[in-house]
Order: structure tokens, then C-alpha cells, then sequence
């Protein structure tokens, strides 16, 4: 199915249940895209960073679009990830994916590898060129080590190169010089805006935004299905509150003890305890080599659960 | 062929040459090959940095390591690059790699996925329990964006776990503090400590590394080969002459215009446009999305050749 | 005089008119002062980084805290930053700029020491314990190369440590964590959080922040004026209108070419030239050693001006 | 008295003892002095990292200068730090240090401010118009935040606004560059080349090094000497042993917990407890807001010490 333009609403990144040996659990996968299909979410994205799709061999990240698409028909849009290196290896991931019936890709600048905006600018030229779908910017300095440019997005907006851009980047001015420029530039009629955060999908809605691509709302996709209608309707305050709730049960990301762990196994961590929690998924195991919450961690994330009333 | 404990010498990280259409050009690779081996190398390094690994295809990374091995043979030990973000990613290549002929692995941490210390080691710990050959480290902190602690990798070598470190992350004082731990600490003999640096490999070998992996050494690999032959001969001052020799010819690296590429895209392309003009390779072409050298640069290039005396 | 707790509205961080010959031309900062004070500002901020605070000499602060301090008399409130590496040298600007009759100090965390949040909360408890006047956390990772933790910054709050927190971090997620503890949190009352950024000042205030510091109200004090304002009455579409206006506004900072200066002289030398081509100063001249914009970049900061509806 | 050109050998970077209430510890500033020159160094340097230059105030710093010049008299140089963030500022400091009696200044980058290639010439440039006294270049990456680049040192060697570099950044492949770039351009004779390190200063003077700058010559000033004698004899291997000692007693710097304080206070934290344990200084204590070592870390120091034969 064609993906809307411009993509509007939420888009929750899906996480990929997986079983005690580190299989794809497809029956928990299927009630996951349940979970999230009944809340009224908009579209689905799957293999991003809540995804653990650098934690994802190929056949399983084949195994995950396959899924999806074929549970969720023609029901939502579904887009994926394509998270590789450079070109050559990003371009493979787009032919796999869009075999498997992904409406469209979603790709970050090239990474390990030394690069330069003419570089990224190629890059994306070059994946457009041959994705068959739709191609969307994934802008994650945390894990990419570089910033995409506000003036090199458009630019490529304009010459139908990107389709759309999410910006898990935290950088809200330049997020806004996208939101903005997409709106008024010659040629980028239809460009989808869609933030990353957790925390200011509200703000990011008020300043013109056309969605949000939240990890969180794996755990509560009705908190921000609620905040996208709030402000849609212009009831600012009352999406506030609703995110200010949001931004509480987010806390959950910091459960693990970052003397044994990293950030990474932590916050996803805690994201799938609370889907186990939640009697959505069978088990709450990550990806290797990520090291597992603790029981006691795992408590904490029932607390914020239980605090949030998603209990 | 069994790696040898610890492997010593000059060990070049191949380059990759390629078609004009970014295809593997198997002939100059062989070419390739023999240039190396009649230098007198003592094994090589395929799929690393200096080999564009991180712009091979899976299937072009496997070509490349069928194609040196069938023509190496038993002659040296080939090492390959196993470059993926996470440890399932990173046993998919070493299936992939060993099967194909590699005598050991060589493996960066983690990288895009936030990671931990922890995670670091439960990563080698796992890739080395699955791989049916030795284990080496890439420390390379300018893609990966960690840095392997000395202490981590002496634990892991007493251990069993990692048979060798190529670090090319520039630090020669944590080099060193791997090269005294391995020699003094129990349980760490036959470890192999190999600097990756082009510029330092005599100061590397004079405190005592076992080799070195310079990517320059696909250009001059009699020089390396040399250097490597006086220091054990403890003429340190012929050394030290064949190396500053060696530093001038790496100058080359910086002939790309930094307003119009990145730094790898400028290193990359001087390694093979001097490979082309010393006719070992047939194209100096590098893969995508990295920017080719000018013509005027080339000839820059070219230049440096004359002054080190190889053209 | 006292500062309002919380302090609110619009605070803007004064540029520091100099001569050619590179001293504090007091007739052009007293202009400035009035310039902000008669848009209706709610305080000023001297000896920040739109002050070039770190490009001025000791004697060079003092001098323009006594001449801010000698023209404002006791109509606004008047913040000094007191930037410098450390607790002891910090202490010494403390010292000073009291001396000199600011009525709240402003403090980085420690920088080019290697630092610690231990280190952190115990500079700026030495700092407050030391200091007659209110102490405002000053979060500016671009140049002190470490993040104020949120958590910590509300529990030096809640310890009656910190008074006020200005946030040039660009991460409004963390920076809501902060208004809403401030709001939530036993102990708290009266603590003053302010956005440094020119770009999301109404997503700031939506969101509950007190208050704005933006280096661009130097140039148009009116307009951050209007934006705060306007969100007070809860006029949101024309508060985003007005910040629109303002984005594209800061547009100007980007003037300068990157090749032969760093974007720290482009911004500065941009707000400098829309000061004196306003005609609020005399002179556009930037400390050394920034690199003074060029005739063309000038004229380009016009344009900007122009378009504004501010020439 | 004139520094000598080029200065060789080693040259401390004195610690400044300070009293229990944080004050310069006069007596014990002069027996550190004397432990160092008894020893047989070179040259002195103060007011440098390992000097605790960025926690002393201004009156502290020329208490420092001062103190060592009379006690020295003509009988070894001295230079003087004069770290601050931009040209304006270093000025002033050049201006104290110079009437306080140093023979030649040390300064960085600018920092904290944005720079950029252009402005740091710029800074030396202007910074050497005004000092009556040799100006050396100080690379320091882990606190300044960006790295002095070969080619610029070189170029300013040439052009007379440098006398040297004390290289701190760890990259001997940069120092290398310098050094060979010192010896065979035009116009560049006499500047002195001098590491920072401590780990590798065999290394440094075997590839044409001058001397050395090692924080850890306070605590053991016979052990650099003696590397500097062998080194300058040929006696590579003793040289090297001699080295490896005292990389293991640098093993010190990491005694402070990590989870309690920053790797500044760990390491300074060292060096003070072990010339206290020696006899050399009356009272450990570092400047605020550093976390002092417990009693058992200050064991553990003890440990280092008798281990390399210096209690």
C-alpha cells in the first residue's frame, strides 16, 4: 500500500519479541502488532533502533517484516529499517525488505565508516535510486556519530530524494527548520516530519510536526494515539498532561544499573519487561550481547507501570 | 592452516579492488595477492578497514575471502574482518568467513548500539565460543567510537578467549600496556599484539609488538617488510630512516580536498589510485558512497610515489 | 535588588560592544541596555556567551557589570556569569561581580579539568555556600563538553543549592525533566527554569518553562518579548507565528563562511552586525581571536534584518 | 636566562603542594623544587595540569611562578602555563607570568569558546606579538577539545611565533610528524619538540624527540632521567626497561574510584599522596572541587610506590 504523504500520527517503532535462544517469537510478535493495531495507531515501523535491528541477523530481520506485513495486511502502512553501514550493504536491506512487503524504507547516514555531507547526500541519492518505496532519513546522532542537516534534508525533500525524515536527533530547533522549511520551501509538498522523542511529542505536534515515531509506545500506545488526537483537537493542556504522564513512565529507561550495563540494554530492557508485564509478549529476553535487567530491575519497571495505570 | 602464536611480522590489510561498476575485480585482487606475498609479508588481513569491509556486500565478502584464499593456499595465514554492529550479526560473518577459508577472525566491540564495558567482553566471549578459529580485536575508536581497555583485553587473552589485538586506535601507551601484560601476565602466551598504525611501526616494535598491519603496506610493502627485518636486527636507526621514508609516501592519504570529501573517501582512494598507478590493480575506482579523487589529485598522488622512489 | 523567585519572562544574555581596539565601549553598551530595557524585558544576563564572557579580561567584566549595574539601577534584575575552569577561580568572579552589584551569579560546571558529577554537585555547592547572591546553573555542553544531569540539578535545587537553571543544551526532553520536578517536587518552590534557546521559546514555555534567554534578543527584544507574551494569554498559533519569524531571523548566525572561521564568530559577528547596522552599538567588532565577517556576510546579515521587518 | 633552543631533556610539570585549607604550601613548593632538581632535570615547568593550573586562582598562580623563579634563581628555565580560554585572557596571564620571572609561556587553544584552525593561528600569532618571552604550543585534546594539527605547529615554527610543543595528545604518529617536520624545514631550527606522556617517552626520543614533560617525573624524577641518559647513549633496551617501570608505577593514576570521582582527581590525587608518602610534600590535599583519595586508595599508592623501589 502507498504510505500516506505526508505520514501523519504515531508510528510506534515495534519491538521484536524474542524467545529464551534468541529467536524471533512470532506468536508474541502478532499479539505486539495487535496491541498496537488496537490502540488506533497510524502506521507500524519495524528494524529501528527499538527493534534491536542492529542486534538482528538478516533471516530474522526477513522474518520480522514477513510477519508484520502478513498479519497486518493491508490494514496500516508498514515501513522498515534498512540500518547498515554504507550504500552497497543499505541497499541489500531495501531489496530484502521490500521483498517481504515493506511500504517503505527508512535509512541513517552511513556509519563506521569516515564520512562528509557530500557523502551522506550520495548516499541517499544513490538508495532512493534504487528502493522501489519510498525513502525516509533516520537521524540518530547517538548511534550514527553524525547530525543529518536541516538544509541537506530539504534539499533532498526538493528533489524527491527522501520521502520523509525521522529525527531521534533531540534537537528540537532543528527538527523545527525542517517542520517549517518542508511547509514552506517550493517542491517539498507532502514530506513527512516525524520525531523521534518520547518526551515532546506534544511540543513537536505544536510546532507542525505530522507525527511521532515513540519507542515507548510499545508500553502505552493509547497515551500517545490520546496526545496526537489532543492535539489535532488544539487541547494543548490536556496533551501536556497526557505527555507529562508519558514523560514519568519513561523513567522506566533508566531501571538498569549502569555500573553492570549500558543505556542501550537498559532502556530496550525495560521496554520489553514492561510488554512481558503487560501479558503482550512471552518473554522479556534482549538481544545478545546486551545484559538482561535483574529481577529486582524488573520490579522497578512494574512500579512504573502500576504508576502510570497500565497495571 | 593453524595461525601462528603469536603471529609476528608485517601483516597487510588488503585492499579491495574493484570494477568500474563497484563489482570485485578478482584479477587485480590476485594481482593484488602476489604483490604482497613476493614483498615477503608474513599474512594477510582481508575485510578490514583498509579493505572497505564496511562497503562489501556479504556476498562480495565472501568472494573476497574464497579469492585469496584458493590463491594463497597454504602459503600464509589469512585473517579476515568479521565488521557487524552486534555479536549475531558478527557470528553470521564468521560462519560466513571461516567457511570460506579464514585461519582466524578479527572483530571490532560493538558499535552503533549503545554499549558497555560488559557487554564488550560478554560479545568476544560469545563470538570466540562460536568461532572454530582464533579471535583477534580491532580497536579502532574512530568508527566504533569506544576504545578496548588494556585490562579488558589482558583478561580476555588470559582467558583464551582473544588470541590477539589489532589496534589502530593511535594510543601507544595502552599498546604498550597490552604488549608488557601480555608478555608478563600468566595464561597470556602467544598473544598477538599488532599495531595498526602506519607512522609508529618502528616505536611499536622497539617496545616490543610482535607486527604490524598497515594499510600502507598495500603500496609499499617492501618498506614495511624492511622495517619490520631491521628492528629484529636491532638497526634502529635504519628503521627509524625506512619509517620516516614510509610517513612522507602516507602523506598521499590527505590529497582529497576536505571541502568535497571525508577523510576515509581522501585515504581510500590515494591507496588505490597509487596501487593503480604502480599498475598492480586495474581501477582505482572506490566503492559508494565515497567520493573519487580528481584527476589532479591522482596526479598528487603520483608525486608521492615518485618521492618515495616506487614509481 | 532582589531576583523574582521564580524569575520569568524574557532575560536576554547582552552582547558586549567593543571598540576597534577591542575594549568595553561603554557608550554602545549603554545603548544596548536601554535598546532591551525599553522592549519591556524582564532582567538582563551580562557575561554570558552571547556576552563573549570567555574573550573577556577580568578587569574587562568588572567593567561591564559596574556600568549594567550604574545604568539599570534597580528597574531589572541583573544575572552575571561568572565562567570560569574551576570552584576556586570561579569563587574569584563571584567575588567580583557582587562586588560590582549583580544580584544573582550564573556558573558553568567545571571545564577543561576532567570531571565527575561528584565533582559537579560539589562545585556548586562550594560555589552557593560561598556566594551572597543566588547561584543559576549554567548548562552549555557545547562548551563545557559534559551535560547537566537533570536529577541532579533538582536536587541542588531542592537543597536550596541552585536558584535557577539556564539550559543551552538543546535537549528540551531534559529540560522538561527539570520544569516538571521543579513544579513537583517538595522543597523546590521558587526555582527559575530557562531555555537559552532562540529557536523553541514557545515549545519552552508551553511546556512550563519561567522564562527565556536567547542571544538573538539582543537583535529583537520585541519579538521574544510578544512570544512570551503571547503564551501567557495561551495564543499559541500566533506565539509559533511569531517564532517563526524569529527562526528564520537567527538564520543570521550561519553568515560566516566555515572555511575561514569557526560558527562561534559567525554568530557573534552576526548579532554585532545587526546591532550596529540597528544602530543600537558603534562599532560590529568581535573579540580576539575571532575572525571579523567580511563586507558580504555583513550585507547578507541586512537581508536578514530586511526581512524581518527590522531595518 | 634564555631558554635553550632547543630545550631537551626533561622538564617536569611541577604539582603545586597546597595546604590543608587550599592555600599554595610555600615550603613545600620549594622541596618539591629541589627533589626535582637534585635529580637532574632540565627544566622546570609550572602552572600546567599536572599543576592544578586550571583550579588556582590568578593571585595562587603568580604565588607559584614567583616562589619557584627565587628559589631557582638562573640555575634551571622555567616556563609558566598560561591556560585560559581565549587570547585576551592569556595575555594577561602572559603579562603576570612573565613579571613573576618565566623564561618562556606554555598555552593552549582557545577553549570553551567555538574555534577554528584560522582563530588559533590567529591566537599564537597574537599571543607571540606580545610576549616578551618564547611562547610554546600546549596540545591537550582531552581538555581543550580539539587537537593542535601538525601542519599549523610547523607552519608557526617557521614563521617565528612558536619556540615548541608539549604534546599531551597521546598521537605519537602527529608528534612524529612535528618532530620530523622540525628537523628538515626551512626556517624551524631550534624548536623543541617535547611529549606529554608519560608511557612512552623512550618511544618519543628514539623517533628524534627533544625531551619530555611527564607529570609523573614529580614522583619519580631519577627514573626520567635515567630514560633520557640511556635514550641519548643508544642503550635502547635499558632505556626500555627503565620505561616499563614506570608505566607500571603510572598504574597509580587509577587507585581513585571511578564511581566516586573523575580520572583528574584519581590521577593528581596520586601523585600528591605519593610525594607525600616520599617525604616531599607536607600535606596531599588537591584543589576543590576535586574528591580526595580515601585511605585505603592512598595504600594502594603506597603499593605503587614500594613496588618500583621508591619507599
Amino acid at each position: 500500500m502507498p504510505i500516506p504523504a505526508p505520514l501523519t500520527g504515531v508510528v510506534p517503532p515495534v519491538c521484536t519479541p524474542l524467545t529464551p535462544d534468541r529467536e524471533v517469537d512470532v506468536p508474541s510478535l502478532i499479539k505486539l502488532v495487535d496491541h498496537l493495531v488496537d490502540a488506533g495507531v497510524d502506521a507500524l515501523f519495524v528494524l529501528g533502533s527499538s527493534s534491536e535491528a542492529a542486534y538482528l541477523t538478516d533471516a530474522q530481520r526477513r522474518l520480522v517484516v514477513g510477519t508484520v506485513k502478513a498479519h497486518l495486511g493491508g490494514r496500516l502502512p508498514l515501513l522498515a529499517g534498512v540500518i547498515d553501514m554504507t550504500t552497497p550493504r543499505v541497499l541489500d536491506h531495501v531489496a530484502s525488505v521490500t521483498a517481504a512487503g515493506a511500504d517503505a524504507v527508512v535509512a541513517t547516514a552511513p556509519f563506521y565508516a569516515r564520512t562528509h555531507p557530500a557523502e551522506i547526500a550520495r548516499h541517499y541519492r544513490l538508495v532512493a535510486a534504487r528502493s522501489s518505496v519510498p525513502v525516509f532519513a533516520y537521524d540518530l546522532p547517538v548511534s550514527v556519530h553524525t547530525k543529518l542537516d536541516a538544509e541537506l534534508v530539504l534539499e533532498l525533500a526538493a528533489d524527491g530524494v527522501l520521502a520523509g525524515l525521522k529525527d531521534s536527533s533531540g534537537d528540537l530547533g532543528g527538527f523545527r527548520a525542517v517542520v517549517t522549511g518542508a511547509r514552506t520551501r517550493p517542491g517539498v509538498a507532502g514530506f513527512s516530519v516525524l520525531t523521534g522523542s518520547e518526551l515532546v511529542v506534544d511540543s513537536a505536534l505544536a510546532l507542525g510536526a505530522d507525527g511521532a515515531v515513540p519507542g515507548l509506545a510499545n508500553v502505552d500506545p493509547h497515551g500517545y494515539v490520546r496526545i496526537d488526537r489532543l492535539c489535532r483537537e488544539g487541547d494543548w493542556e490536556r496533551a501536556r498532561a497526557e505527555q507529562e504522564r508519558l514523560c514519568a513512565l519513561f523513567g522506566m529507561v533508566g531501571v538498569g544499573d549502569s555500573g553492570r550495563m549500558g543505556s542501550g540494554s537498559s532502556a530496550l530492557g525495560a521496554f520489553k519487561a514492561a510488554l512481558y508485564l503487560r501479558g503482550v509478549i512471552s518473554c522479556p529476553v534482549t538481544a545478545e550481547p546486551q545484559v538482561p535487567l535483574s529481577e529486582g530491575e524488573v520490579e522497578r519497571v512494574g512500579k512504573y507501570l502500576a504508576t502510570a495505570g497500565l497495571l
